[in-house]
């Protein structure tokens, strides 16, 4: 059973973020240490060209890791990224994108996941994150 | 000697995001594969608890890198991100980024650079990058 | 269908490694892309405390993405590592490590999988790693 | 001041390694944080082709930080490796490896370095490391 449920979340996000950010978002997968969101990408979020930004990828990818992070403590604010690795693997046109994460390990400091960014319309990867948050102990 | 000088990154900049972001940047190094800008952060920058986001710390850790690139092969819009690690060592409270970056080794096909970020009143690491870019072999 | 079989695999590494290492190896798995075998370990591999060194896991996993990538293209002796993150999950004990990589991309350029190290007797996740590969274009 | 000198780093190395790998390091600089060391490869470092292996470099990388570490802490023999971030930039032919080490970050639980590798004979980079270790609270 996941710590937290897709509504949790967004009600998290929403406490967060008061602006129009947590509509970007619509969860489709929520277990204990998986999470998988779709993300609607806007105009500001493309760069020349017509791709999604790497910026936005990465931002994403780390979001997705956080989310999975509190799908397995709860609502812990205070866990911060220590690490992110991302291979860019495709460009993205404009769309949604899927991004789809999983905890490799939940330790008492640290948590290591890994995040699969997809487009919104087919199996294609995107780009591939391994993300490591540190925990607070007293959780 | 660079191959492009500061007023030409802006220039660059402002060519590919016609928006205010090139004002954001300000220029206090450039060298042949060297580059110090510093980056002026706003509001929206800034995550609950008032540091600077995680995400925001990233994507000037690629510009970075972009800048870093052109400055050794000229205007080569195609350069493309392939991975991209950071270590985020310390939270930066609200101010001006100093990003520092420096070609670790430029070949035909690939660029790996290394990326120092800190607060822009002090020489408190913030982050550390390493980047990678795929260069076009036609340049 | 894989571009080498496993017997194929053993063969390619007794002519790079004339020694016993590659008895050491052997494949469960051998696809297109997707790669899995058992490294024998020895007291050899093994650090103060019983536990396989990292050392060790950094060069099994490093040897995956290398029989991935030759699955994929053939026999290219070429083929060179240009960025490898590992993330260490679990100290393992000693005995055998399950090695199991998969291609994320195969590209002109560059090839990049992902490898989950395992211990030999269950599901236990000692290591995970992203690696690329340069590939020669003229394949 | 180190907490270690370079014979405090000898002897301890010999104490957990009692072969002769210790008689292959020698150093060159110990710092509080900053380590450098030269390190004697011999023919089975080598792979096909003459050029030291991928799976020493990144060894050495890993004992660089652990060294740093050390010379910070003191004599904590388990502080472990949590991540390490590789990119490889230039082929080293047979002779000594140069690893220069400094710690960018040490905390309560991480500490983060970065590792330069080096040829013996000249300054051209080798290899570029980022590391993570996990130390413990206690020191």
């Amino acid at each position: 059973m996941p710590k937290m449920t897709a509504n949790d979340l967004l009600e998290f996000l929403r406490g967060l973020f008061p602006g129009s950010l947590p509509d970007r978002y619509s969860f489709e997968t929520v277990e204990d240490g998986r999470i998988v969101f779709r993300f609607r990408t806007t105009e500001n979020d493309l760069r020349p060209g017509g791709t999604v930004s790497g910026a936005v990828i990465m931002a994403v990818a780390d979001v997705g890791m956080y989310f999975a992070v509190l799908s397995a403590i709860g609502p812990v604010a205070l866990a911060v990224t220590t690490n992110l690795n991302i291979n860019f693997l495709r460009k993205p046109g404009p769309g949604d994108l899927v991004v789809d994460t999983r905890l490799l390990k939940l330790g008492q400091k640290l948590a290591v996941g890994e995040v699969y960014v997809r487009t919104g319309d087919g199996p294609d990867l995107v780009a591939h994150a391994t993300v490591t948050y540190s925990i607070p102990p007293e959780r």
